[in-house]
């Protein structure tokens, strides 16, 4: 294990042919491994399956409130759904609006309202502005990104530092321009670094002066409950915060079940304050008359209470620790030390966010892919799909079998090398 | 039974007389009936609640692509659900796309991608254009005249015709204004009419020269398989009538299982043309991963095939078939030949649609009301909720019981007379 930054021309060029051939080797196998998708493994969905038996024809198809589930009606969830979920995320019922089963789709939606009917009754709406800008904490979710291109909202990026977003740059940005309206975040575990927001972070967030009015912070809470470790990292509650600072319309908080139960049947939420669901509801009784009410249900049957909710929690750690502690560990020891890449050890979470040399992640991933590996796209992980370093990838442990993975990884690890060890015969070269 | 406008002043003014003194009856009771809601009845539901144990655990969780029905993905629907409601619809399943428990949700969101980014990628967004607007033929189904009102789409009222809309006006009016950018149609069993429009209507609607090349059809074909009778109605398919005309990419149809099976957790789904579908989905992949393809599946294994739908209606329809003939034989018996009100005998639907004398109808139903009854508002089934000779009342028999249902007769029947026999008494002082 040596820092390849010492090397002279002549060492880099005999470790590539040695990484050269062993690449070739990989090549020659014909690999079909998939290191792309943040989705739940078949072994974590079947720790739901009990769900498909929790509902039967025999049962009182009412809600507490003697609402049949089966028919129409219930805008915002039943009361009972919204109570669970008010405790998973820390706020009362009254501030929660239950969904379907994606809360991709409330914050699109979310997005939507505000261009088109604005963040309140009063407020202008977003779209007869001449612009809308969102500051976008990269790394981070491109689907976010995608929302905002979709709606023609210009994209500012903001670094992601080891305790959240860049906040000497947020608080400048937001208190200098009124056309900056909105920002994402994902502030435990985050998509793709792993990071939980500290305490600080958070409160500047909630206090901070904002030219615009209408000003959001779309808190996507996607990862609340999933938690790698025995000692999860803690994040504090940004509407109180609000609320104490005078901002309390300040936040739209998303959550969802997708990686809780059924990636594709889960029940997808939000929590704001009463005043902007008021006007939220108003316009969602134009949309739908309600979400799937069984589903919620079904739902509620199964975890009966937070503390359960908690331990199935772990099931899911227990299943994709060890592929964490497997990826983490092979980048340790076959890139620990070499000073040619950067990681983020997560608590919780999906991802592993991996930063080489500059300018070396879009060959990384072509790399991979040619010996098999599909990784997210190099570059996804920032608007526009641009990465302006070039150097950041995100791993997604959790689907692939710990087989796949550790010759995945050991891939990766590769291409990392190759594409390295090219970078600094290149600036080798150079500096001749 | 005596035609009303037979009688003079005197013999109206004992006949009110006696109907107040019925009036004064059902008031003293405190009644809390219901007509309003067009949900299916509790009876109607416990037709589907096999559905709950269709799927457990012990299930193979596949579908038929090999696809997890658990884990993400899908966006346009799983393959065989495709196939399902391609046959109910008449389309290719290649024209189909499957949503999530609201039809309404994807009509919504449909005007919604043609405000923010046009019925294509070429064409331009409706918002961006100084004014849009929609033919409303009336009366109709007030959930389509709100996603107008929320896009601040402006509504032009066409008549309903016993055959479908009126025709004359609607070419006349699409061949003039380029602003016309869409119809609202309930086509079978319209909603409150329950009229299904003619081969006639079909045709001259898929055929007609519209000013603006983005024209869309709305066909809201909620009714298809919702048959009272053993001689059903029978609609002409329009996306066949379109592509014979050239006009292929017209028509956005839509549907849903929720009067089917659950009224809060069936399947929406709409068709339209390949080539709408792919700018649909395009956008449609930054709302959401896919709907819930574990309900796809809980539907298909229920129903198996088309003939066991079309077994399952005739059993909605034993139920709901006597409160219908229960609210026309009342409407027969005790309005009938007085020559004060008018309405159609559905062969389908959910609704039956009385029309009173010009300017009763908002009387009808606050009387209604005051004696315990109440009735979808008037005005509703017309676009802002304003009927130009206020006389629509919607009936909606499904939700109450036989005998809640002819006890609200009763009092609807008497209502009308009331307000009848006052109007012409007006009508007779003016004259003397």
């Amino acid at each position: 294990m040596t820092d390849l930054n010492g090397l002279n021309a002549n060492q880099l060029k005999e470790l590539l042919d040695d990484l050269q051939q062993k690449y070739s080797t990989y090549q020659s196998q014909n690999l079909n491994l998939n290191m792309a998708r943040g989705k739940p493994s078949p072994e974590q969905l079947d720790l739901s399956n009990k769900m498909f038996d929790i509902l039967t024809s025999e049962d009182d198809l009412k809600a507490e409130d003697g609402t049949d589930i089966r028919n129409y009606g219930g805008l915002d969830g039943l009361p009972e759904a919204k109570q669970f979920f008010a405790d998973i995320l820390e706020v009362s019922p009254n501030e929660v609006l239950i969904g379907g089963n994606s809360s991709l789709n409330m914050m699109h939606d979310t997005v939507m309202r505000a261009m088109f009917h604005g963040v309140n009754a009063e407020s202008e709406p977003w779209s007869k502005l001449p612009k809308v800008k969102f500051l976008c904490p990269s790394p981070g979710y491109d689907r976010h990104f995608s929302v905002c291109e979709v709606f023609n909202i210009e994209m500012i990026v903001v670094d992601m530092k080891n305790n959240g977003p860049d906040m000497d740059m947020v608080e400048k940005l937001v208190s200098e321009d009124e056309s900056i309206k909105g920002i994402w975040c994902v502030p435990k575990y985050s998509n793709p670094d792993g990071i939980t927001y500290s305490d600080e972070v958070v409160d500047r967030l909630a206090k901070m002066n904002t030219k615009a009015d209408d000003f959001r912070i779309f808190w996507d809470d996607a990862y609340t409950v999933h938690h790698l470790t025995e000692n999860p990292d803690v994040l504090k509650n940004i509407m109180v915060e609000c609320k104490k600072a005078g901002n309390e319309n300040r936040v739209y908080m998303f959550s969802s079940t997708s990686k809780i139960t059924f990636a594709g049947s889960g029940i997808g939420v939000m929590a704001t304050s009463e005043n902007n669901l008021k006007h939220i509801k108003k316009l969602l009784s134009f949309q739908t008359i309600g979400p799937d009410k069984i589903n919620q249900i079904r739902h509620l049957k199964f975890f009966k209470n937070h503390e359960n909710l908690k331990k199935h929690m772990k099931k899911h750690a227990d299943i994709i620790r060890p592929k964490f502690d497997l990826v983490l560990s092979k980048l340790d020891s076959e890139l620990g030390s070499k000073n040619i890449a950067e990681w983020h050890n997560p608590n919780g979470g999906y991802f592993i966010s991996l930063n080489t040399l500059d300018g070396c992640a879009k060959k990384v991933v072509t790399m991979a892919k040619e010996a098999g590996v599909t990784l997210t796209g190099a570059g996804a992980t920032f608007p526009y799909g641009k990465d302006p370093r070039d150097r950041n990838i995100r791993i997604a442990p959790t689907f692939p079998s710990l087989s796949e993975l550790e010759k995945a990884v050991d891939i990766l690890c590769l291409c990392v090398q190759i594409a390295s060890v090219e970078k600094l015969l290149e600036a080798n070269t150079v500096e001749q």
